[in-house]
């Protein structure tokens, strides 16, 4: 069975908001062991939303279209669809209902617009919004289903859940054979240096396809196989997994979707122990990502964004003269940072960032992407320096998977050097 | 003069990775007054890769392809290229010259498949590649100009700004006429409810376009107008700006690309305050906001996550007894906090957060998504109360947009209250 992905919006084609919709689309449609033969954009005009309708309909069983679904005058997907499928709109009373609960709910007072999303399709089979008030639609044309949901992530993501995939499954029933994909996240190594520690990629793969895809965290490798069952590709695909981790182990820290704060927090759990950071130029990026997963409180003890002078000395305990001496920037204030932490948490490791972000503040000894990394641990305390670039965001972000990094060798016994 | 994106990936349809290089490429192409009628993805397969070829260029002038131009085997973007505009591959000169010198530079030694990379389409035009080794081309066909660049978001940046822009404007002449495009930022009301606002959007606009885009933080209002020349569409779309602020102005936080962090931090430094964060539920989100901004070391004097009641209490000062009697997420201990760190750090303001945030951990009188943002200034403290949604990440967004939102109209002497 095929698929295509169209996403409407004159933001999405003028790069005023990122497609992330179809991205998640993506991933949860190749979850469920279908294809995607293509993905487009069009923008907020009826004749470009006609031809990518007819376009996709051509070469999919199955469409899956977001946006222009919402209560104001932009957004004219509704009448493009009684255009398309010749039908006309009539009042849901479900819709309404819904409508109706959550303005209760939410304590608003419903208006013309609202009301008038309980107007559908008439030959649309309904899926209800329980994150919104615009309601998706399914409707059939020349043998093609078509799934049309509004365009904002959560209620998308949760018609998926709820009418999509159910559906497209329903549809497909069983093809025979499966698909499976297992991707391995790497990090310290190139994507070159990785190429040609996997050696033959021939006798490796035996059919099945490799991808490199490389990021500025690190390399993922992508590995896809089809075989006759679910089982069987499982099983070749974990045996390619087992020999890739056998010449490049040390540099895979997850798999899938997996983040490195997901892995490091796992792992943290699984041994008992506590974990505190002290944060300048990451300025509560590492405690930001380790509270992004939910029972971070198990390990997580508490973080402190020092990013004054005046908070590094009197809650760290940072020495006052050593700032002075040494600069805040330097291996003697991360090492103070990190044990300064670990001291008033009370946590088994403390860990710390100082760094110059960027885009400005560096000097010729200490140029912009100048960090040092602090990590105190019951087996003592060491900085490590790194020279990161002049972009501040993404510095900010390859600190925070560096710290991270640290914190995982630190707990599997791996050196801290590559 | 129209123009179409193609992106080539097999990773960008799967959603491993987020077609960000199509919203950059729209958003250049829109600063350069250039139409995009679509914009779609191909996954790495000759006939897929055909007929979007053929498609896009039916219906645009300019045609700008970003991917599978790198070295390795599921790299087939140049195949395509041969057979789709009848031509064979010769070496350039240049391109080996800025290849050799490439690797002189970086150390490293010149490999097979890097000398390939000299081999070009012979009725190519060659775009240099300042920041990799892959050329892009520059190839026409049927009156349509194709450009291709390697899908490295740095390189196809560096291509797009040295030869594709140029290109464009060299081609397009002076069309006549300009068009100028306006968003303004709004939060904390919804969609519906501006819309009404608004008025009657026909007097309001006099021909100019008017898009709502909803998010989970706010709605954004993007105004684009047509007019004769640059300063007239300038002028007549600043008229429009004031009509609406003139009537929604209270909810309008910025404009453009401008997050609320970078608004806030404006704010602070025009009036020369200082904020202190003490984060519980938000785990670092809203120091990590404040500190992606450059130069937030000039208000931002220090947050502090305190995720454990240890923390509160030893750090911040938190009552335990309050802790004990009302819990961590309640009013009293939001106060205590932003209280606590305003002291601790001697800013002017101090901002906490402590709530639900879920997946688990709710009851039946405090719910997953109950929070409390606490707010301490020079004029007193109070906490206010939110109930938001199940969802850990979008919580956390946006109890970090609500905090933001507290600081903004505190220092515009705007009410808390809708």
């Amino acid at each position: 069975m095929k698929s295509a992905i169209l996403s409407i919006g004159d933001e999405l084609l003028i790069g005023q908001t990122v497609n992330t919709n179809a991205s998640y689309i993506g991933q949860i449609l190749t979850e469920n062991q279908t294809q995607i033969t293509r993905a487009c954009v069009s923008g907020d005009e009826k004749s470009s939303i006609f031809s990518e309708l007819t376009y996709c309909g051509s070469m999919a069983d199955v469409v899956i279209v977001t946006g222009g679904l919402g209560p104001t005058h932009d957004d004219i997907t509704r009448t493009c669809i009684l255009e398309y499928f010749s039908t006309k709109l009539v009042k849901d009373d479900q819709v309404y209902q819904d409508i109706v609960e959550r303005f209760a709910r939410l304590k608003r007072t419903l208006n013309a617009l609202n009301e008038d999303q309980a107007m559908v399709p008439e030959s649309a089979r309904i899926m209800r919004n329980s994150m919104g008030t615009a309601p998706g639609y399914i409707l059939t044309k020349d043998k093609t289903t078509f799934f049309f949901m509004p365009g904002v992530p959560s209620e998308m993501k949760a018609m998926m859940k709820n009418y999509v995939i159910p559906e497209v499954l329903r549809m497909r029933g069983d093809e025979g054979g499966y698909t499976s994909i297992t991707t391995l996240l790497t990090t310290g190594i190139p994507e070159s240096a990785l190429f040609q520690k996997l050696g033959n990629l021939d006798e490796l793969l035996h059919g099945a396809k490799l991808a490199f895809l490389p990021s500025q965290f690190g390399v993922k490798l992508r590995i896809s196989l089809h075989s006759d069952t679910k089982t069987n590709a499982q099983n070749e695909i974990l045996e390619i997994e087992q020999k890739i981790r056998s010449m490049v182990g040390r540099y895979i820290y997850g798999k899938g979707e997996e983040s490195l704060a997901e892995v490091v927090g796992r792992m943290l759990k699984e041994r008992g122990q506590t974990l505190a950071v002290a944060e300048s130029c990451t300025g509560g990026g590492i405690a930001n990502q380790l509270t992004n997963i939910a029972g971070a409180s198990g390990y997580f003890e508490m973080g402190v964004v020092s990013y004054s002078n005046a908070a590094k000395v009197e809650i760290l305990n940072v020495d006052e003269d050593i700032i002075m001496l040494k600069g805040a920037v330097s291996e003697a204030v991360a090492m103070d940072m990190a044990q300064g932490v670990k001291a008033i948490s009370g946590a088994d490791i403390g860990l710390s960032a100082t760094g110059i972000m960027g885009p400005t503040g560096g000097s010729s000894d200490k140029p912009v992407g100048t960090v040092y990394i602090g990590f105190a641990s019951h087996d003592g305390t060491i900085a490590k320096h790194f020279l990161m670039g002049d972009n501040r965001l993404l510095n900010k972000d390859k600190v925070v998977q560096a710290a991270l990094e640290m914190v995982r060798r630190h707990l599997l016994g791996i050196s801290f050097e590559n």
